[in-house]
Parts: structure tokens; sequence; C-alpha cells
């Protein structure tokens, strides 16, 4: 496509940037802004800007947070030696939203992705074993997804924690409730049989 | 959703006033952000900013330019007294890409639309009309989406140019009625404007 100004050019190349973004929506999106009112452009931009300059991590678990300590890890009501560990905000969220997690969480900040050249050392990783050598943790729980990444990440900190012999665990994999056994994939349904629970159990979750 | 950080949920939401971007869509590409390099973030953010504040427009087309008259305009093979109505750069970059026009452009700025509150005088009709009356135009090609705004705002032009008397035609539909002109295949739309027809035809026909 050729463009009929360097200033639009440029404003759609930065735009499709951003990941699921082509050529043609961020086109559509710069035209959107240039037909709205000054202020969206400049509160877009601005609260982008303002975000990466001033953000700030829970010293604690790592999650985003505008202060020192974050709600949940400042919350006396929380079980502080239980840790779910996460890939993101996005899984904080996720979990908080469901209700039934009381401990705390850390966040990693992704997973161990050699293709995308992410090692351990540009992920949380070593503060996590320090929490455990302070003996801080009594019940770790993997919470990544179990992709490639997910899992050779669970293995990596679990090989380092394994000294401290704390117990661990992994969410459940299964049948998503209200699914239809026929549609699931074999891994899943394979796993769920695999690790079936007590029936009086699968009572209480619910 | 809740969020951990005030600034985090401001990006968010700012995010999400682009049209198409949902607010978990919005957490996905603001996340992002934070995992790239400090420049991509003030890149964009720049950029932005940069367009809105001195975007130009073609003192003869009204098209997006970085120039007092752009290239079409300034170019002498094209045909001059030829004008192609159109809504947006988007129509003219896809008509331009089919390579089967050589006349000029006149860029609306967008259709008129009670419901959205766009009326006559928002869009760029009366300098339109003007090149009419000083019989700069041979042939007005009307080239506006085949929507309800588009159809009203077509008539309203020929309301207005009928007493001076010039030709006027519409692009031909092998394009299906109520489909985008931006999306559609180069070959259909390059036809569609070869086999223009009367405008008065095309009011029959529909």
């Amino acid at each position: 496509m050729e463009y009929s100004s360097k200033l639009l050019e440029n404003a759609v190349y930065q735009m499709s940037q951003l990941p699921g973004i082509g050529k043609r929506t961020a086109l559509r999106l710069v035209l959107h802004l240039l037909n709205q009112p000054e202020d969206q452009t400049s509160d877009l931009a601005k609260s982008l800007l303002k975000l990466k300059e001033e953000i700030k991590f829970c010293s604690n678990c790592h999650n985003i947070s505008d202060v020192e300590l974050c709600e949940i890890c400042a919350n006396p009501k929380r079980e502080k030696d239980m840790v779910c560990v996460v890939e993101d905000i996005r899984d904080v969220m996720a979990i908080e939203n469901t209700g039934q997690y009381l401990g705390l969480y850390h966040v990693l900040g992704g997973k161990i992705s050699p293709m995308e050249g992410v090692g351990p050392q540009d992920l949380t990783i070593s503060p996590l074993i320090s929490k455990v050598r302070e003996n801080k943790i009594k019940e770790l729980i993997f919470a990544l997804s179990s992709t490639m990444e997910g899992d050779t990440t669970n293995f990596y900190i679990y090989k380092q924690i394994k000294p401290y012999n704390i117990k661990t665990s992994t969410i459940a994999r299964g049948i998503s409730v209200g699914d239809e056994l026929e549609y699931a994939d074999e891994v899943t349904l394979g796993r769920s049989i695999l690790n079936r629970i007590p029936f009086e159990g699968s009572l209480k979750a619910s």
C-alpha cells in the first residue's frame, strides 16, 4: 500500500507493530483517531507513556501495582504460606475472579522460551527460590499454561526447589464444567481420568 | 474486571476506546507494550500525536497529504476534469491500487449520517459544488459505498449539481451491495470503474 502522507504511514506502521494488528486494521484505527476530538489521541498517548514510565511491581509477588505491596499481598486475611505461580497479571485476575483461592501469587512475567529468547534470568524465578529458601512457603501451586514453554518453566523451578522439600501441586487439568465428553481432546480426557478425584471431594468444590 | 493498578486500568480503558478493541484485547496490547523496549511505546505515542497535530489535507481533493497539493492532484498526467467522489483515503488507496483510473479524486471525509450526527456541512461537499460551478469538472464519478448513508450522500450531491448539467456516473456494482470498497478485490473494483453507468440509470436500477 502507498500512503499519501509520511505522517500517516508512520502512525500506521507503529500501530501495526502491536500483536494481532495488521496494516489494514492499523489504518482503520488511525483514521478513527483522526476523526475523533484531539483529546482522545492525546489521552491514549499520555496514558501509555505514563504507564510505561511509572509502572511499579509489587515487591513481594511482582504483580503490576501502584503501591510497594499490592492489595493481595497486603491483605491480612490471605494465607501467606501458599503461593500460586502464574505467568502474568491476566492469570491473577482470572483466578481472583473465581473467588476460590485465598493464598498469594508469584508473577513470573513470562515463560522460559528459547525460541523467543526468554531465559530464566528474564523472569522473577530467583526471588521465588529465595522465598522458598527462607522457608516462607509451605505449598507452591503451579498454574502456568500447559504448553511446551509452561512445562519447561514448571520443571526448571521444580528442580531448583526440590532440595527444600516443600509441598508442590499443579492446578487440575480436565474437562471444562458443562463440556461434552465426546468433544474433549484425548490428552485432556486421558489426564482427567488418570487424575480422577474422590466423588465426595467433587461435591464440595461446586 | 478489577485491576491492581490505576495506571494500567487507565491505559486499558483508553486503548479499548478504539473501534473493535474490547477490554480483553486492550489488556493484551497494553501488556505487550509493557514487555517491549520503552522506545516502542514512545514511538507509537509520538507518531499518533504528531499525526493528529500536523495532519494536512490537499487543498484540491482534501485527501490526507503532507504537502499543499497532493501527488495525484499535482500529477500533470492525470485528467483534471474527471473527479471521483470517495469517502476517505482508504477508498483513494483502493482505487489507486487498481491502476485503472487516471482522473482526480474528491475526498468527502465521511458520509451524510443523521444517526451519527454527520450533516452535509461536516463534509467537503461545498468545495465540490464550487468546483462544478466553476466549470472545472466534466465528469463526476460517485464511488461511495452503496449503503443507506452512501446513497443519501450521492443523492444530496446529485441534486445540487444537476443544474450545471455535467456528466455523472457511478461505479458499476460488480461488488455486492453493502460491502465496503476497501475490501473489494482489485479486478472487480477496476472493472467497476471502467463500467461506470449514468447516475440516472443507477437510480432506476435500485
